[in-house]
């Protein structure tokens, strides 16, 4: 289970003022805090408001990669801004995102290809998010041919299949499901799917009750990745205990502590 | 989804008790308590260890049914004391249960038709639990085929493929979870499949957390009834969450007390 600490987004307003007050220590912190929760890579978002998002996310990259050589998920809708930030990044990076869009891949696909990054791929197009399985599934596959094109090796792709807020598209949260189930059975091996987990509760109550609770309905249909709030203790706990319950992760006891306390992650 | 109260069970101390001592009030509030907390079903199940099972299987069914008539889930593995709680039942019953054997189905088929009963099938027999996925859905289909020469209708016969301790069959957990869904996918409409929750977590830490996680994921691969622990106000709001997310009941932002206080439930 690849996990993707969500916190350093400048949608968030602590990291907001701390980009534009280059503000190194709160960053560092939720660095620091992430990776002890049990990320495998941190999320690097500027946010939408960051008025020079290039230098900002060059400032992002040194600023965690002063703390330790951590894997960072670099995340931007604008190539050039990924780019400034996977030229600083040291070891694999992760690309968030491109779209199914053929002018997007020509772009992200090549920059995964010469930075030897990670990439997910999100089942959307220039027509948005297909409301059907079929739709979704059918774009899963334009986007690992494309990869398989450019010469991607298949386990660097993680495929997105979109949740939606379950408070107003109720009906997205039971199909992405049955496509994460039919994208898990495009290929042998099994592609990657990832979940930007929080979507799902966007202004609905109960919002960490939701969280885990369909990350783990995902799971046991195949999700094998997501960007979620690491520091959510009980969501930290609804995966180590799924990854038990599916034999991924040998049973003991104290379940709950080995996975906590591990140094190498079983993806 | 169709939730059976586990608790009338002679393996709990405070029933085993009652049962000796003709205690109607343990049994009555044990009652009460599981059907205002959501269940559609109670099982009664006298215990292995009661000397004169068919009369303590008579003064339990009519100790519940001087409180009200509550539907029973009637649990023994003794033919005899199913059929002396179905002579007392009002409103349909439910036989817990039958195995894949020949002569076990051959008796409790025909007592469901007479009694118009529904039926648990446990995905066993005479040779034991199928250790893979296939052996347990073969019996699955053999349970539904037999059910329909007794001319029962399939959607009162309830298929269970059988969870196990996780912490001493942890395979057995990920199999499971494929059993639903093929299951699932054996017939138009598809057949009910149910789970006895609590065995996968039976001599493990963590128990509650265990069986919600693995409630939830059953669901998500198509379980739509089980026994339970009513009485677990969490797993109660993992079943109600996982109910929402998979468009079962309509969101609202108070979707837990909707699901907690509405007085007809929708299976």
């Amino acid at each position: 289970m690849l996990l993707i600490g969500e916190r350093i987004n400048g949608m968030f307003k602590n990291v907001r003022e701390a980009v534009a007050n280059r503000d190194k220590e709160i960053i560092k912190e939720l660095a620091r805090r992430q990776m002890a929760a049990g990320s495998d890579f941190l999320d690097v978002n500027v946010g939408p408001s960051a008025p020079d998002p290039v230098s900002a996310m060059e400032w992002l990259v040194e600023t965690i990669q002063e703390e330790a050589s951590f894997p960072l998920s670099l995340d931007s809708p604008k190539p050039e801004v990924l780019e400034a930030g996977l030229k600083l990044c040291r070891g694999q990076a992760l690309i968030n995102s491109t779209t199914a869009e053929a002018a997007r891949l020509e772009t992200l696909l090549p920059l995964a290809k010469k930075y030897r990054a990670k990439i997910i791929g999100l089942t959307m197009n220039e027509k948005g998010i297909p409301g059907e399985v079929a739709g979704r599934v059918e774009l899963a596959l334009q986007i690992l041919a494309s990869a398989m094109e450019h010469e991607l090796p298949l386990e660097d792709v993680y495929l997105d299949p979109l949740i939606l807020p379950a408070g107003v598209a109720q009906d997205t949260a039971p199909k992405v499901l049955e496509a994460i189930g039919e994208i898990r059975r495009l290929a042998d091996p099994a592609p990657h799917v990832i979940l930007g987990l929080s979507n799902v509760s966007q202004r609905c109550q109960n919002r960490d009750l939701i969280n885990r609770t369909y990350l783990t309905m995902a799971m046991a249909l195949g999700l094998d990745a997501a960007i979620l709030d690491v520091l959510d203790e009980r969501l930290m706990e609804s995966v180590s205990t799924a990854r038990m319950l599916l034999n991924r992760d040998i049973y003991c006891d104290s379940f709950l502590e080995a996975f906590r306390s591990r140094k190498v992650r079983v993806y």
